[in-house]
């Protein structure tokens, strides 16, 4: 998958909008949840959007729900392809079951294994290849081509970007503006998607996105105003191991985003042990990458009203009782 | 603690308002979460009211603030002493101290670590007994004696029940109607509130109690008119180790509870996976009774409109993970 597979089109608010009208009664509007502790220990007074408790799992059913239902008929019946380090592969599976659409998924073969399952569960065709000898966007571009089938990729996409904007705008239509809205970066879509919807409605906002200490291709993106690629970064947040971001995406970053910070693996465990100990919620790794940043002093929030993005909570139980031994 | 310490005064649905005058603000108005998973896996429609979320991490935040909120002025300078098997203690002290009370909490030795740690750090003075040879009751009302402080029992109490009536209240109001109202019994102060709540809000729901198999003291009750006292059982469900229901909520138990089902310690431990794997929550063992009921195909429920308590989320880690192992 190149850029000029699609054509470039950098997405507006409008198409958030759009996005939420298609999602509406098919992704849960997930709680935000609050606690006491976090404020005390902050200053600030947190949101925290629990995308954890989307359906499949993680954010991305947003994005990928949109991206199929905006698809014209005649593209949907000849089936989606799609890559991702997991949370995107599933939630293209499971909106594709929804709409009755053929997915083929290009995963990694080191994906966590539950996400694996999901992703056949949800009755979509697995095909795997290797995340550090194998160019992922080239096997599934060619298996698109074989299939004839739609390759949806898991950011550099218009529909991906305006569903996970979806986020946010919930986020704020529920507790008001911010003064920062903190979300993790990976490839950029959620950040991205965001960003639009903070502008339109919370327009004071700061936009902060969080990466991998391994991994702060964004960041240098950012600084340089152009997108940097680095190798594929080695991080416990197995869904932010992107090398750079989408083309489709990145002038909104440069455009809305104030800053891109990193947090270290072990900033993201305990971030995890703080969510589950005292939230009672599971959040995977990179799901923790925005509030890590907050809970563990990365960025000072003092006195604001800061909105944080939890994006998923699709870890392994075993996975999940190791990192917190 | 015997009854006749607190003059018997059966509450009502006006208790439990004026409860939810108290709480609110105070309180988490905790999300209700749905799962298609496990719509589709029941061919019912589940609501679960997640109280694993609220403050404190169970449901038993609102009767102890409730409870301490009711007291005159006199009665919160004397200070509260509390019992209970983890919750109530660690809702008694954090209530106490928000409201500026001071409190001292009789616990099992065996309690979990967790739960001890939270409530002295919610500053409270903790007391230890042996719950297999020592009685909590004659401690805490000789402590309470002795202090010239205000027992408040667990469950046994006018405003514990009205303060845990708030939550079937809430999640009525969320959802609307109900065919099945589930909760989980232990001393039967969230089953009678909640029966209120449902009896003035849901006319038509059937309310349903779920007590581990080791210990069906609330169904031996109900069966046979008048309560019924057991030895201490040994289950998981740390939460729901009484021995006998209340005399404030054993009336409200016989005059509103269709039925009193039991769960083995298994089928709270698949419940626990469900929870965890699937919706990315942490719901501690007694948390899981109500859901185990109706996911592990103990209640019918196909076709209707079902109601679940998940009452809390207080589990060590290390305790989580190993069940789950």
């Amino acid at each position: 998958m190149t850029a000029a597979d699609v054509a470039l089109r950098i997405p507006t608010f409008d198409d958030v909008q759009d996005a939420r009208r298609r999602i509406v009664g098919q992704a849960h509007r997930t709680p935000v949840l609050t606690s006491r502790t976090a404020d005390a220990a902050t200053g600030a007074r947190l949101f925290f959007k629990a995308e954890n408790l989307q359906r499949g799992g993680a954010f991305k059913f947003r994005g990928a729900y949109n991206a199929i239902a905006a698809m014209q008929e005649s593209g949907q019946k000849r089936g989606v392809v799609a890559f991702s380090s997991g949370n995107h592969a599933q939630a293209i599976a499971y909106a594709a079951r929804l709409q009755g659409v053929a997915a083929t998924i290009v995963m990694p073969k080191d994906a966590p294994e539950m996400k694996v399952a999901a992703t056949r569960g949800y009755g979509a065709d697995v095909v795997f290849y290797d995340r550090y000898s194998e160019d992922r966007a080239e096997i599934s571009a060619r298996l698109a081509s074989e299939r004839g089938a739609v390759l949806i990729p898991p950011f550099d996409h218009p529909e991906v970007i305006a569903g996970q904007g979806t986020v946010a705008l919930e986020l704020i239509e529920e507790v008001g503006e911010l003064d920062l809205l903190v979300t993790p970066l990976g490839g950029g879509g959620l950040l991205a998607g965001c960003a639009l919807s903070a502008r339109a409605r919370s327009p004071g906002a700061r936009i902060i996105g969080v990466e991998p200490e391994a991994g702060n291709d964004g960041q240098q993106s950012l600084r340089k105003g152009e997108i940097v690629q680095i190798p594929v970064p080695k991080s416990i947040a197995d869904g932010a191991l992107t090398n750079h971001v989408g083309q489709h995406n990145f002038p909104i970053l440069k455009r809305d985003v104030a800053e891109i910070v990193t947090v270290s693996d072990e900033q993201l465990v305990e971030t995890m042990r703080f969510f589950a100990e005292r939230m009672k919620i599971i959040v995977e790794p990179t799901g923790c990458l925005a509030a890590a940043a907050v809970l563990q002093g990365v960025l000072a929030c003092g006195g604001q009203r800061v909105g944080i993005v939890l994006s998923g909570g699709n870890v392994d139980l075993t996975t999940f009782a190791a990192l917190l031994s």
